[in-house]
């Protein structure tokens, strides 16, 4: 383990640490001793949850005025994640975080969320506190309730939170709004979290030889800040959740989708459902330094990065050229800059990238997917 | 596979025989694949759906004069069910069933699904058909959109779904509300699905000695349609929808909950929210007559079927003495038995099974716990 990952790690760990029960296993405490447990260590919820944890369902206040939001998304042992490699509390955060995000795509505010848990039965009761611990703190962070949920034995550790929100009808932003002549734009930055994930593959595979590893051990403690960047934006993604409130707020955007495969993958869904093309120019991909610097590093190309790397969670968003001004002025007061990227194209004309030397090629989705991938 | 089973899966398997693409697996098509593939296949939601599935989230009318309920419920591969003793459509009907039930134990009309899966790369796309086949078969029998979900590469298939519904708030029914002198009523009949488990585990025992298997086949020669009853309530459980919409809206009962671990278990939750305690009368367990023909050639007590089988589905509601009538005949509209079979007494007096023979025994939890099992 890096410095930087024992850092980002640190909280979790004092917290377990001190936590009660810490030698326990969920067999000690059984399906409905947990789920007292975690009832009781969430705080209560307000007045609109009218029946919260406990009860065969949830009870929940919503206005008939606004349209109702409803995502799940699961992240799965072996497959979204290694158990020795994040931190229960950073999963917990992260796993909300990416729902958080579908709401955020569509211009809505988040409500409500369910929790729905595999857990082996070996697993320490300090585990699932510390995974409720960031589920709470990402929920509290973006005003949500966690009010329901199930849990059952299952070899692999699963979270499939479902996400509930509001957005005012004239607020809803869809993937098939695009407009030939839109401008296409992003949030925050694109290629943080492939370039996390892409150093702490070159870490484990660095194991395999003294020297590889000590390479890039050296290399990290001259550039600490930047690895703990990238990483930070791989095991705690930032949703939009503001950003996305504030993009809905001026009317100007057409269309909108959050970035979770990749952009060159995820601006082919606005492009399929809008039955548009768009052209995307390197040049004007907001990359952050810390993601250029590692990507150095590891001798790989920061566009890449940003253009495949996925789980960036930012939004990316079509509107009309002379709209472009006011949204980024929208965002901007959430501290989060906005920027043109390309522009929205005849279907005919494809998908394409303009790369910063004058060479156009086609813009091919190189996004994960689950069953090729 | 016994001949009941065969007859079960027929409808099935006819379906799997001329389905399309029968040898394509799902790593074929891809995940983008079988989202388009699961969209094109479902209905066309209605006017309420105002964005259903290939968006970030769902977007959905509600009524803000109800309250919205929101539960979810998995079936996990290995723990729930196992791949080769279910038919792909059964598990579907299944895994939305106990989501329905749900529901219908607070008084709610379900309206919205998302389906979440897991699905090992190597499943053949009939079997997803057929599951959603499944799916949508149950939704459609009760008034259920399917909106929205996700899919995920999963080792173990896991089908998880969030189901929201809606009941206005003077029918709510949650489980603190019973009363002492309250009566202890349930729908339908007890522990034909346990009583159908045991039968499978028996058949699959007696596969060991050629005796064993024969003597289970000529049992089973001689009382197909019993067979066929218990396995069929295992397999395809009828979540009681109409039945709970018929008891919300006479206001007479004071708690409610679904069977899903078994009656000694759940109504202990009753005992526990409401503060009191109860008195089971076994002479008065609603036991159909194919359980206990199953339970004799199994050797097994009927009674213990009714008790801990689990996964009857059917309602537990209390109500005070004077309203039992009123509830008896609304439940019958609806062509379901409602069986009075006990008393609320004072916590002190605890939770008691009164036996046929006049005894009276403690009523213990001995339903399936997920992590002490």
């Amino acid at each position: 383990m890096t410095k930087d990952k024992e850092l980002a790690l640190s909280k979790a760990k004092g917290r377990k640490a001190k936590g009660i029960g810490e030698a326990r296993r969920l067999s000690d405490i059984g399906e409905f001793g947990l789920i007292d447990r975690i009832a009781r260590r969430l705080p209560a919820p307000g007045a609109e949850v009218v029946v919260g944890i406990g009860d065969d369902t949830a009870a929940l206040r919503v206005s008939g005025d606004r349209l109702l939001l409803a995502t799940c998304d699961i992240q799965l042992e072996g497959h979204h994640f290694l158990r020795d490699k994040i931190a229960p509390q950073q999963l917990g955060r992260k796993a909300l975080a990416i729902n958080l995000s579908d709401i955020a795509s569509m211009g809505g505010r988040p409500r409500y969320a369910l929790v729905s848990l595999g857990l082996p039965k070996d697993l320490a009761v300090s585990w699932v506190d510390a995974l409720y611990d960031g589920l709470q703190e990402e929920a509290a962070r973006f005003g949500t309730s966690i009010v329901g949920g199930n849990i059952t034995g299952s070899p692999l550790i699963l979270v499939d939170i479902t996400l509930l929100g509001e957005v005012e009808e004239d607020r809803l932003l869809r993937r098939s709004g695009a407009r030939v002549g839109d401008r296409l734009l992003v949030t925050g930055t694109l290629g943080a979290s492939g370039a996390g994930l892409a150093w702490l593959v070159a870490r484990e595979e660095g194991r395999g030889t003294g020297d590889e590893k000590r390479g890039t051990r050296n290399e990290e403690r001259g550039m600490r800040d930047e690895v703990g960047e990238v990483l930070a934006a791989h095991f705690t993604p930032t949703p939009r959740v503001p950003e996305g409130r504030a993009i809905g707020a001026t009317g100007a955007a057409t269309a909108m989708i959050d970035l979770s495969d990749g952009l060159a993958s995820d601006v082919g869904h606005i492009c399929e459902l809008s039955n548009v093309g768009v052209r995307v120019e390197e040049a004007r991909l907001p990359i952050a330094l810390a993601t250029r610097v590692v990507a150095e590093a590891l001798g790989r190309d920061p566009t890449a990065f940003a253009l495949f790397g996925g789980e960036d969670y930012e939004l990316l968003l079509t509107a009309p050229a002379d709209r472009v001004g006011e949204l980024v002025a929208a965002v901007g007061q959430t501290g989060t800059p906005l920027m043109d990227i390309g522009a929205i194209v005849p279907a005919a004309a494809g998908r394409t990238l303009l790369l910063a030397d004058g060479r156009t090629i086609p813009l091919e989705p190189g996004g994960w997917d689950h069953f090729r991938g």
